[in-house]
């Protein structure tokens, strides 16, 4: 079993014994996906939420002139997920795929609702993640209204420490709503100031 | 008390008896207020969320050059807060204000906590708004990403159906994420489609 991150997060995020914990991590199953694999098709009802425990996904869609615009990525220790599909059982507008070879943990809805309510220390630990999304989602609409390209640039190098060297340049300017041009117009530019 | 389109929601969208129902309503505080009144400011804790049963509220941010950008527009029957910030107890990123006359019902974090672990229907009603909460910021981002003017215009009268003919249109545009003359040039190449 591949779940020492996910028992970590587990342990460092919820008030509950150690036992429940492993109740947890057995029951969620572990899949080992190559670069590439797609976990969740546009169309598609999203059926669970992955933590990530090792690789990196991303979470993207398509518009109607088949460009892609990436929403989310979730390297190590994140959760990713189209938590409103899988909750409505609708169909996602999201691809969820893998950009490296990933370990990922699935965490089905039924089991989510069934922990929450027979313990309440899951319960808190289940309303966290959910208003850390929204956090995460309401952050990312106030940046795409009214932040820079060099604001973008900077909150995503605080957010993603480490995706810049993981994925090409194009996925990143793409999660930032920017040309690649002006990505790498940012970075130059930034650059500079340092010197 | 005015807490007639509170009471029918909650009749409507959570599966409890009336006496349950009642005690949630009356454990809400009614407040009427004036337009242009400010229910959050940027900087302050989030201490509630509001429900409202007459009038129309906006949720927005300002950026570092002073310009406004709406986030969500509320009119009678939706909900409104920075549930990001009323949970974390951090400060908000965004002003809540009223842009006409309005009475809303005031829900307190701590209510909403108490009421998910003493009724499992209520624990459901609550799970169902945030993650409706999700879809609609997860839709907002893609439009914001890959919608065109047009299709964010369309997508906007068709989730809020009469904000068009009760705010100024400069409001309506920065919703949108579009200029002011961006959207006069929509709705007037719409108007001569339908022609």
């Amino acid at each position: 079993m591949n779940s020492f991150r996910f028992t970590n997060f587990l342990t460092s995020n919820i008030e509950i014994d150690q036992a429940m914990i492993e109740h947890i991590v057995q029951k969620c199953v572990t899949k080992i996906v190559e670069k590439g694999t797609f976990l969740l098709q546009q169309g598609d009802i999203c059926q669970h939420t992955f933590f990530v425990e090792h690789g990196l996904l991303r979470q993207f869609s398509i518009d109607s002139k088949g460009k892609e615009h990436i929403i989310q990525f979730a390297p190590e220790n994140w959760f990713i997920s189209d938590r409103g599909s899988q909750y409505f059982k609708q169909p996602s507008s999201y691809f969820i795929q893998a950009l490296e070879d990933t370990t990922v943990l699935l965490l089905d809805e039924a089991f989510i609702l069934h922990l929450s309510k027979v313990s309440p220390a899951f319960l808190e630990f289940n309303n966290k993640l959910l208003h850390n999304h929204i956090l995460h989602l309401q952050t990312r609409i106030t940046q795409l209204l009214s932040a820079t390209a060099e604001e973008r640039y900077l909150h995503f190098i605080k957010m993603y420490p480490d995706i810049l060297w993981r994925v090409p340049q194009t996925l990143v300017a793409s999660y930032l709503g920017i040309t690649p041009e002006s990505l790498s117009r940012v970075r130059k530019e930034l650059a500079q100031k340092q010197k």
